[in-house]
């Protein structure tokens, strides 16, 4: 195990009716004047947003709102949240959403108090200070409700990046499943991929001797595998939502990622996808994700044979373990078509002849070196070669 | 899946020499004054402390010692500790040690700006605020280095008794495995055996549809399970101490225990065997968790089928679920055995004759009402017949 540190100071409140304490919580960690932010007219027309200010009045909190952040967040809602919390002297921003919202909150939140543009978080420096950030989720899916993470596209040339940093963990964090219950089941599906890609992106290492974490990530996955069909057949249910929503933040808050080397290429991945096409995260991530496996098991056979029988139940072939290796990623394409993810470039609306621009983008867009990935380092050439297996 | 709230802000620095950084941390947390409070001598012999107090010095940061923690820490200690803290205007209180040594220093840290009795705290008052604390972790066992409690012993009429509250989250902790190296493999296994017994009090519940944190718990589990006999053989096994000493952390910050009943009783008999015989309390737990396993297993054959299934690789018996129930336990009882734990009074030097006065103090000394757990509810009479399982 590598040597590492870990923090993560979010006050969470799981449950019913939580958000309608949204306001003690803005109270307690120091909001007098709070920006809210949301997407589309969901969470006014199902009396969300409603509630929330209820609860803001009732703790003499004023707010002024910024609605229209659209899946994957762009810099120009950002850059218009920058100036409406200067002008209006905001101290506290309150993302009402999915990771979306949060992420493009947690972009006005660090942007508010920096003098700079605030798109070079987005380009590599971290993020040590921001306006103090509350969340109430809506959905299960990004797990930016606990981590240091935020991912904006950049209107000019499309261009989709993370930002990480301390100062961008939220200080509280209200998780209500009944809230993700209104949920098509398309969203769901995409958010339950998003949650076990976060997995797999902690999963597959170079690092020896991380039984614990290893095991913690295959509960957490093996959770999602229970969970996932059952409210993908019945969306009401209370219960699976509740055991997805905090596996979704256990996944991305890092405690079962610490000390060991991750692989986040088909992250980077997939950000060209979304970018290109504005497909939603978690169908570019199950197109994606398969693939990458295919095309890199080889390079640890064991582990991938490990995560088959733990994780899936799958029989260990002991005279040739890549067959269950193999095994493994076939149940894992089986299971993302089973709760309706696409599985190729087709069936994402995808094309072949991107294919050159956006492996270059991925191996050298962010800042990058020409290679991606810690589990197996990607070149150009191996990136293009992983979105042609996903034809 | 039951609401909650989950607030664990202790910032966690693992690995390896990671506590010549304790300066650092302190400063950050802003201690200027501290007490830098341990155990018996084999922290100065092992040079642990020199090189904490060098890197205090580094900082510029003053202190003031207080040794002499022993195994089920005393309440005299801790007047000791809070009475030097008023005289030396101490604002930071530096635990370095196991499970003892950082109860008592939260101990001291809530009772220094306490205006009453610090046993108020044992007693039944939530620690709401305590002077900030920090760790240096030599033993996994307690969870304490991530945790919101605190167990001390009151010499007067030896009860052993918990505080709890936000106050007592330490501020930092500092989980160097290597430091862990040097313990006995006696004191190694009463660790594995308080480690487990925290996630089996987690596990046992009656809270429906927990599937996310089972799953957690059980990993935990295995991963101590794979583990343990490891460090038995090879003490010096750097790896096997990292992962037990991060699933120590885990299986106690209440991050898998979260949404759910949990039932303690396990431990509040365990504190009258260590109160009373002056055990470790991991020998005391390892005789205590089986036989109330075989106590109470009926209440809930099927979750103790799941535990032998999942967790120590039982065979289900489809015809009878209580066989497999009952060789999970049998599993627990040979493991405890093969890393050299008690299994039975005799073994503990425990005496049959009191019984009668160790079940009364569990059922009614803790301003209790007569029965305890949550899983089980357990009466005097209930906790006698228990403890003549351990005969």
């Amino acid at each position: 195990m590598n040597n590492f540190t870990f923090y993560a100071p979010t006050y969470f409140v799981f449950g019913k009716d939580q958000e309608n304490e949204t306001g003690k919580y803005v109270k307690r960690f120091g909001g007098s004047k709070v920006l809210i932010h949301y997407g589309g007219g969901s969470v006014v027309r199902s009396g969300l947003l409603g509630r929330i200010k209820a609860s803001l009045d009732q703790e003499k909190i004023s707010y002024v709102e910024l609605g229209g952040v659209k899946p994957n967040p762009r810099s120009g809602l950002v850059y218009e949240g920058i100036e409406l919390c200067r002008k209006e002297n905001v101290d506290f921003v309150l993302a009402v959403g999915g990771g979306s919202t949060i992420d493009s909150a947690k972009a006005i939140a660090a942007g508010t108090i920096y003098e700079g543009d605030f798109w070079d978080f987005y380009s590599g420096k971290p993020v040590e200070k921001a306006l103090p950030i509350g969340t109430v989720l809506t959905i299960a899916a990004a797990g930016s409700e606990g981590s240091p993470d935020s991912v904006i596209t950049k209107e000019e040339g499309m261009l989709k990046r993370g930002a990480s940093g301390e100062g961008l963990r939220p200080a509280f964090s209200i998780l209500n499943p009944a809230l993700t219950q209104t949920l098509p089941p398309y969203q769901t599906a995409c958010g339950i991929t998003d949650i076990m890609a976060h997995l797999f992106e902690r999963y597959f290492t170079t690092t020896k001797e991380v039984e614990v974490t290893d095991r913690m990530i295959e509960g957490l996955l093996m959770t999602m595998i229970h969970e996932g069909p059952r409210v993908i057949a019945d969306p009401d249910n209370y219960e699976a939502r509740a055991n997805i929503m905090w596996a979704g933040m256990m996944a991305h808050n890092n405690s079962c990622g610490v000390g060991r080397v991750q692989d986040w290429a088909s992250h980077d991945m997939e950000h060209e996808l979304s970018a290109l096409y504005d497909c939603a995260h978690g169908a570019g991530l199950a197109v994606v994700f398969p693939a990458w496996m295919i095309y890199n098991y080889k390079r640890d056979v064991m582990r991938f044979a490990q995560l088959a029988v733990r994780v899936w139940g799958c029989s260990m072939d002991f005279a040739n373990p890549e067959n269950t290796a193999l095994a493994g990623i076939q149940c894992l394409r089986n299971y993302l078509k089973s709760i309706g993810m696409p599985g190729n470039f087709a069936e994402l609306g995808a094309k072949e002849e991107d294919i050159p621009q956006m492996a270059h983008t991925a191996a050298f867009g962010n800042g990058g070196s020409g290679a991606i990935g810690g589990f197996a380092r990607l070149t150009e050439e191996d990136i293009a070669n992983i979105y042609r297996l996903m034809l």
